[in-house]
């Protein structure tokens, strides 16, 4: 099979740290093009939309659409509708109904859509699923606390309504313990604290059971200095299993089993190519749903203004 | 076939107004049981649980669950596990995750799971959704307002978070809308009204789109005094249809087409039967996503205190 003519649309800093790196690097594509109100991609050809691009390139066979959510759904339909396979960053949208309807207009084309949940993808989540299967899990409980400014430093989209805040990297949390959790989790209650001059929650405060009552937790928080947490912490009948540093660090018992460098794009672009070839989509809309049920569910707290 | 030997838990005003009515005059059905903390049914076994009514009732062949939402689940849940069919007052769910776990459980039991979206059944929708797929719609606005002190005078479970505010009575317009309109829809924005001491909204402005651009909103207040406004308009090229009275009057360019009597809950009852002879279920989550979706991506207002 001929290369996948792939282009990229929406080039910030994500695209520059991790797909063209994760592109370049895989034989089954070939990246012929690039669109962005902004960022340009050296070496190949540029244009200021996808509209624009998809005129001038027909060879184009799949998208990445790197853009902020809240204008994914536009172009994911202009792609599909124009007959290209469709890589969506996470969150795949900004609402759950758009990524349906994107998902039922693939299928009609028999096109391929990929919401793409990087962080399953990490060294070790395969590892802990593998022992969570194994044993009798007790009890949850997810911390994912970052500094904000140092992440995403002067990213008003992610503040504004539909940028999800906290649950930005919240979300990457979810996409793990959904698939490594052997029974589907519902959240029971939820507290959300925004910052009064802002349009999406800084942290988050989740509980969650499943139907077996398994008490899960998570808490979200963006003003964490110093150390980072993004650990997933499981009291089991075999000890105590600690996935830590966002899935790449596993140990279990107090014993470090696996303790890898993230691959994680490398792995996506990978995962991409093979649903490509196989003709099917890959669109988990899991860990979405709980975010949506979370600001459905959650009661609202109001914090302290924030400014970057 | 012998009538379903049914049974309701959370015995309040609505099942008194609607489901013991619908319920008496449908030769399909017995009622044999109730459970509720406060409520009792006359001339039935009462009960304080559903746990102490299974239990003590195995005739029992389907629940109707009538609590509020936020207590839906675990009593869904122990229906389905003892063999029961299982009828959702709407909204089907506190969650959109709890609701998917209860439809693939009723799935893997062989049994009915009903959401039951009861402003569908209004007499004039089938009218109105075979009026729109007849012609080309170029706009469409949601009105619904009404006076929440006079439909749920001191309902706290309605103000408290998860208990839906103003998208109670909002989700029976998605229902209906979502159910006559040619193509999925999705929000691109909303603005959400919560009373500074509420903790749900007491109004929401939604804006929609499809796939072809269709412009649609919805407008949702519970401040209405005077005149209640229950409708759906659409500008088409076939002139002004008007879809009032929550679904029961229709008037297409000035015509009156339909007005009739509603029998909502008696063809929910109907339905119900239907499903569970053909062994099937029944959950469209369209509106409750819907619902999700605008909490996500709306964006909050806070107004005047509210008090009852």
């Amino acid at each position: 099979m001929s290369p996948i003519h792939i282009s990229i649309v929406g080039v910030g800093k994500i695209v520059r740290d991790q797909h063209l790196p994760a592109i370049a690097k895989n034989s089954d594509y070939t990246l012929i093009a690039a669109a962005s109100r902004h960022g340009v991609v050296d070496g190949i050809d540029n244009f200021k939309s996808i509209e624009a691009m998809l005129e001038a390139v027909p060879a184009i066979d799949a998208v990445s659409l790197c853009m902020p959510p809240q204008f994914r759904y536009a172009a994911a339909r202009t792609a599909l509708e124009a007959g290209k396979h469709v890589f969506l960053e996470k969150p795949p949208g900004a609402t759950l109904s758009e990524v349906a309807d994107l998902q039922a207009l693939a299928d009609k084309k028999g096109l391929s859509l990929f919401a793409s949940w990087h962080s399953r993808y990490a060294p070790a989540v395969e590892a802990a699923k593998a022992f969570l299967a194994s044993t009798k899990i007790n009890d949850v409980k997810v911390i994912w606390k970052e500094d904000v400014r140092h992440w995403h430093p002067n990213q008003d989209w992610i503040w504004a309504a539909g940028g999800l805040g906290v649950f930005d990297p919240g979300i990457n949390a979810l996409s793990i313990v959904t698939h490594i959790l052997p029974n589907p989790l519902f959240i029971t209650s939820a507290t959300l604290e925004f910052p009064e001059n802002r349009d999406a929650p800084i942290a988050a405060s989740i509980v969650f059971s499943d139907a077996n009552n398994l008490p899960v937790s998570a808490e979200f928080d963006w003003r964490q200095t110093g150390h980072q947490s993004w650990d997933i912490v499981a009291e089991t009948d075999a000890g105590m299993m600690v996935l830590s540093e966002g899935g790449a660090k596993l140990s279990i018992d107090g014993k470090l089993v696996h303790d890898e460098p993230e691959q994680e794009y490398p792995a996506l672009y990978a995962r991409f190519a093979e649903i490509v070839k196989a003709k099917k989509s890959d669109v988990d809309l899991a860990p979405l749903r709980h975010v949506a049920d979370a600001f459905m569910l959650g009661r609202r707290k109001f914090v302290d203004a924030f400014f970057d």
